[in-house]
């Protein structure tokens, strides 16, 4: 998208706390210090890349307060509390522009059960299929080729990206939203084995989706076995990632791509998962426990525990080894070494 | 949903060996022993839980013949063989109600070949698309948003969820149940590395899955290269699980989420796949063996291995080495002072 | 499918160099060497199938130039340069037959805004939503049920299969296949951690696919936070496989199966990442390196790394270590021994 801001439109919207310099360029895009050209914003939002600020061609430049170089010839420095949360501001301006709000109503090719009740400012996108029961919530935006599955509850100010699907009975409180291919309310993976057959377990429990949740693209949440899945408010979901049927994860934790969470786990609030971290079943991960990518957890983890490797052990243990790991083989060669001493000490001793 | 059984009916349909105590309660919900409520059922699936059946308020609870307390007011015990196939039979009870047997019939929004062949008695949901020569048998449900490539064979008795994707000359037996996203028939990943690029081989096999097979959620099955990839009668695999092209796999075997089997690799019966496991190519995985979590499997497996470990050693091996890695900072320290007495009792040695 | 080709037809896909024998049987499909009955083409790939030849009774057998054996009755030898590149022809003949080239157009279920440019060369299918300012190429084949959000482009001659989402403002070039359910554009997983939650930060670049990429089924790759994620020529991506945001992967590499790669990672050229391996954010794994299957990788790769393990080492030194590992109970012993030794030595020293 071509991007047009000026300079005092940019202004307004980051609000910065004071400025040096001026630019008579349109802010068309937003790159790294490094990459900039003249027409782009750019900023410093890790103080490592300080030194790059003094070479950067970018026509706007955010900073922290306390930068101190000067700008270049139509260059403009926008001194602000924190360049990346200012940055996120412009970016949620340029987001309305990427995707303006639809306007309410019911795209004529949708399926609506008559008994659903969809709200009069929700919008429905095209080919989208809403069964019996329904109810969809005030300003929510579904996007086509959804599927809402009978007596799905889906509250307000939703944002349901085309080729969503959520299942039977399974609850979206407000705010939430998920990207493509999100499937809410499979069903779990539960089987007894009787007379050398996997006998399936039915899965009639439901998914529960807190407030201001988010679900990344193609990620898997399955339903209870009986009762709920949970997911607790805040909390967001990267792509790819597997929720196991009665999961309950607390508020306003972080999980990375293509991790897994097996059945009946519990993760208490502020818990974040690597990408492709796995969770065995059944187990309860503390509060504000972190587990590092790739990592297996096989046990309990107390709250605030910091753990990597697989099966996983705390952080500086498992580092610590990493780096023995490296040592190995000369340890292997110190002992064959000690042995031949051994030996010869044992025949001078006995000489 | 809301669940409304008299305790009349909950033993009509879970038929218990004998009962104790009553209740007058109507059951609303089933739950764990620690979290059930008056209006509950719960049920004693593993003897560790044994002693929270003393304090649950649940109105109903399935219990072992052997167990040998007594119910509180208002609470009726049910004793039944296996208190987890009783709470099962429940549940398909259930399962009836959630997803209610539609009638036959192909939706009027639903895109169908002339020449495709459905049975009269199967049922084709909305938006559904189904190319030139696909034959569906009888009673078979495919809901909403599906698409069945040209020639495709699906039997009987099988229930599609919304979104599944069957490609070309694909073939499902009968009773299959493939969750929400399922992808057969995917091109396998092939290619041969000619002046610098990646020319495709083309992928012109195709997928078979056997009778009673179920797949979950998001789940890709690749077309073979030729000849076919095939699932065995019985298997059950579970979400976002990668199956490679031309793989074979045997009858009743679990591949739980997250897992992926490369290309051309046999996978013989009752073989179990933990979650995020990995099978290398060209493989054969024998009859019963079982595959840890996060395993990575680099070689032939012979019958009845249980593995553990990337790249994967015997179960007790790995396990020993677990327990050794938390010892080696120890090791290492062991090995300094033996050097320090080495060097020592040479010296005196020499003296 | 049933194919049907005669021996004559066979040989003017193939071009052999030169040719043995001769058979009277119409090839029906394809087999390996051990697998193939009469009516198969077979071919020796792989020099360790070589003593299969002499008994496999395939009717047809590619074989390179060297083979010295002699067919049997009522079978064909054809000699070719590369058995693999020849059955890759014979293959691509068989594609277009189970993929018809579709008749140019567009399918009238299909929902289309009044200013997309689809050019009339393109064959659009059933149940597609295309959105504002979507501009398709020449001979692009869009699938069923596709979503192309606004402003999109795709470019001539790609092919994306059903269920593909392409998200507003991505860019795909020429010759770009897409497998059935892969999401183009889905957002980045960034947030700032503000007052006790993680608030979004909008991510408001895209996509861009350059020629020849290819991508594998329910596959998801982030638009950028801004600027552009991009996928260079050539490249291809297998099933499952995540890509943040920000990522830049460069020509003709492999991204095998459930790979993950972290935003803002560099990618060079001729990389090839094994399944399930996954790679941290802000790194540049250089030119031509090779990442094992679930290896994990922390650090940038000198171009030319051959790498293992998590956190991954050289190839040869995990190998070593797992050599190593194997080891380790019995070095244990070995210190246990020697310290025994030593405290023997001591005691007799003392003496």
């Amino acid at each position: 998208m071509q991007l047009a801001f000026s300079a005092a439109e940019i202004a307004v919207i980051v609000q910065p706390l004071s400025s040096k310099g001026s630019t008579s360029a349109t802010v068309q895009g937003i790159a790294s210090l490094s990459s900039a050209r003249p027409g782009d914003l750019s900023f410093l939002g890790n103080p490592k890349y300080k030194t790059e600020v003094a070479a950067t061609t970018a026509s706007i430049v955010l900073l922290p307060p306390d930068y101190t170089g000067e700008p270049a010839p139509d260059q403009q420095f926008l001194f602000v509390e924190k360049p990346s949360v200012a940055l996120a501001r412009l970016c949620a301006r340029i987001e309305q522009l990427l995707w303006p709000k639809p306007a309410p109503g019911i795209h004529p090719t949708a399926v609506i059960a008559a008994d659903a009740h969809i709200d009069a400012s929700a919008t429905i996108g095209p080919m989208c299929v809403i069964e019996e029961g329904v109810v969809i919530g005030a300003r929510t935006h579904v996007q086509a080729q959804a599927f809402i599955g009978r007596n799905a509850r889906i509250g307000a100010d939703c944002w349901l990206m085309p080729r969503v699907s959520v299942s039977t009975e399974c609850v979206i409180k407000d705010r939430v939203r998920l990207q493509v291919g999100v499937i809410i309310g499979s069903d779990g993976f539960g089987y007894e084995f009787m007379q050398g057959r996997h006998e399936k377990v039915p899965q009639v429990g439901n998914v529960v989706l807190e407030n201001d949740v988010e679900i990344g693209a193609n990620s898997t949440l399955d339903r209870a076995r009986f009762s709920r899945t949970v997911i607790g408010e805040g909390t967001k979901i990267d792509n790819l990632v597997q929720i196991g049927h009665n999961v309950v994860i607390g508020k306003h934790c972080l999980i990375c791509a293509q991790a897994g969470v097996s059945g009946s786990t519990t993760i208490e609030d502020y818990v974040v998962l690597g990408g492709q971290a796995g969770i065995a079943g059944h187990l309860t991960i503390g509060k504000g426990s972190k587990v590092d990518g790739q990592t297996g957890v096989n046990s309990d983890l107390a709250p605030g525990s910091f753990v990597k490797g697989s099966p996983c052990m705390p952080y500086n243990l498992e580092q610590r080894f990493n780096v023995l790991k490296k040592k190995l083989p000369d340890l292997f060669k110190r002992v064959d070494a000690l042995e031949t001493v051994a030996e010869e000490l044992k025949k001078s001793s006995a000489a």
